[in-house]
């Protein structure tokens, strides 16, 4: 733990390198090396893989004083486009950015990949790569989201990942989920919620009724507070850290509230410029209005993480900007110096070992549990 | 049609009567009676029947000057709660306002019905009173969302009636929300998407792949365009009118989109209150703000339209004021005017003959279509 170190030290030993896929994204690679300039400027204990094409990347580099020290540029000759299929890219996708910047983690160069890339992509070779975590049924994407709570944020998972999931999916992403909340902000209980239609026990489908109980079951193992059923109004509430959802509707949910939030702002943006009195009173609310987007702005909750895998991945926003490849890199530092993955990988066989165990009880079948 | 009719004419003829269940919201009867008031001085050719407790009703609608003459106040000694079970209520709720209220629809003493009660009792007893049109798997519940079409408007269902949906059933909706959108907004050809997490054709559920194939057969007979898959981020946006899922997935995008809503406007009146400067700034720009906040009101947008019932059912929002029931039964009296549901059923029973021909031919079974 971060606790035990010494933090003082600026040896090896306290670096976290994470491995950052320079390719893919829409804004090029220029922000790309920006957010890692601002990433290593904040910390002193980052180091950064930057994978891509080194003709494009070396005089962008170069451009920033003191930026090739801390970043080692590694060529690829190819990049994962937006729309190349998951499969194709598993098959053919050697040499790509994305393929060698998950390399680098695999044989242990990075502790962390970031990646602004195609996200089926990405999770195809992240696990192809890193290959899932023992007992995990589907690896799931965890997005933040801006809340009313103490730290500001949610997480919700399955945001898209898999566009389907059993009971003991939602058992391991609310596992998951809470190992994952508990190590970006430090909440030694966090809450988690069943995402349904109703709060009532009664309402829902068939497997999330199922779910429910498995959680709760789990809650103690898994230092979680089970909170029930919570509803779309309450994903940005403080009554809940995380939600645990499919990857079709966590994918829904996210994009709506996305597309819900850029629908408001330009209303106001449109009001505040109709006439030149609503000009002027555009101009002096803005302040103001820019902290309240702050507080809801894509770019500060940058960052879809890939769980379930050997390893922190990090999904960027395509149209992440500096500032947003720059958190994203944040939590790709925090969550590989956290250590988390073992820890949640522990309590992960033991509540699907518990589970296994009250399946054969009740189907009465004649073999011991795993 | 209404264009066919005098319109100047003030004769039993072209009055439309809206049964309203006065009972079961969370703001009471007098904000049901408010509403009935806005709206009947809107519209000459509008006239309720009101159902509740005659005791407290009797006196909230004495207090309105002329109210009584405009709206016919029928007894009914119970209430549908909101924590009643719809089976409990299928099977107890004879005497309750709610159940009243469809009562008169079903005799033929009201073109339409309005309530604010429990969303899942309204449905079950619409469906034990007025009964499903033909051919019709599973009624749905089309909420509306503000848009930047040119309506302001855009129509999702199903937002609640059904957690799962099939492929026929997703047709079904996409027929019925046609049918609707072009009704309530005068449009002849509505654009159809079907909700998806990506809109490349490989992405999403089976069942999704499968009801884009029948609506794009469908998309001439029901007279709509369709645009294939949408992504959450399109509820909003202008590419389309109509947005088709499954109850579970439109439930908790339309809880979502609300959820964000109230955030961002909480952030909003937080940081202008937060400093002097901040306030006169927020004062300036109440205006403008005010108007943007319209746009996006959930009272002016209120009213989930029952599709798929021999009759229209509306179900006003539980928390609606004054203005929100207003909405509510403008809308009723509107679709109920229009007579869309014969024309709806007659272009569903065309469709789901083609589907079930086609189906026969698909499996070369003996028996001739339905």
């Amino acid at each position: 733990m971060s606790d035990a170190r010494d933090t003082s030290a600026t040896g090896f030993s306290d670096m976290i390198t994470v491995s950052v896929d320079a390719m893919g994204g829409d804004q090029g690679p220029a922000a790309v090396i920006d957010g890692c300039a601002l990433s290593l400027a904040k910390n002193p204990q980052l180091h950064i893989l930057l994978h891509g094409d080194e003709a494009v990347l070396a005089p962008l580099v170069a451009r920033k004083p003191g930026l090739a020290k801390r970043l080692t540029l590694q060529h690829s000759p190819d990049t994962v486009k937006m729309d190349d299929k998951p499969a194709q890219v598993m098959r053919h996708g050697r040499g790509t950015s994305m393929w060698n910047a998950l390399g680098a983690q695999r044989k242990g160069d990075a502790q962390a990949t970031v990646s602004c890339g195609n996200t089926g992509a990405l999770m195809a070779v992240s696990m192809l790569q890193l290959r899932k975590l023992p007992g995990v049924h589907r690896p799931a994407i965890a997005c933040l989201w801006p809340s009313r709570g103490k730290t500001g944020f949610n997480t919700m998972l399955d945001v898209g990942a898999d566009v389907r999931a059993d009971e003991e999916s939602l058992l391991q992403y609310a596992m998951m989920g809470a190992a994952y909340y508990r190590n970006a902000f430090n909440m030694p209980r966090p809450r988690v919620g069943l995402l349904n239609v109703g709060t009532e026990d009664h309402k829902g489908r068939a497997e999330i009724k199922e779910a429910a109980l498995l959680i709760a079951q789990a809650a103690q193992i898994g230092q979680f507070e089970f909170v029930g059923f919570v509803e779309g109004s309450d994903i940005p509430s403080e009554r809940v850290d995380v939600i645990v959802t499919d990857g079709f509707t966590g994918n829904v949910a996210l994009k709506t509230g996305e597309g819900t939030a850029r629908l408001i702002s330009d209303l106001l943006r449109r009001e505040l410029t109709a006439t030149p009195w609503a000009k002027i009173a555009g101009l002096l609310a803005l302040r103001p209005m820019r902290r309240a987007k702050k507080r809801t702005d894509p770019s500060r909750v940058n960052g879809g993480v890939f769980l379930g895998l050997n390893g922190t991945v990090v999904k960027s926003h395509g149209s992440a900007d500096a500032t947003g490849v720059s958190s994203a890199i944040k939590l790709a530092f925090t969550l590989a110096r956290s250590g988390f993955q073992e820890r949640m990988s522990d309590r992960l066989s033991a509540v699907m070992e518990s589970v296994s165990g009250r399946q054969d009880t009740n189907t009465e079948s004649a073999g011991g549990t795993e």
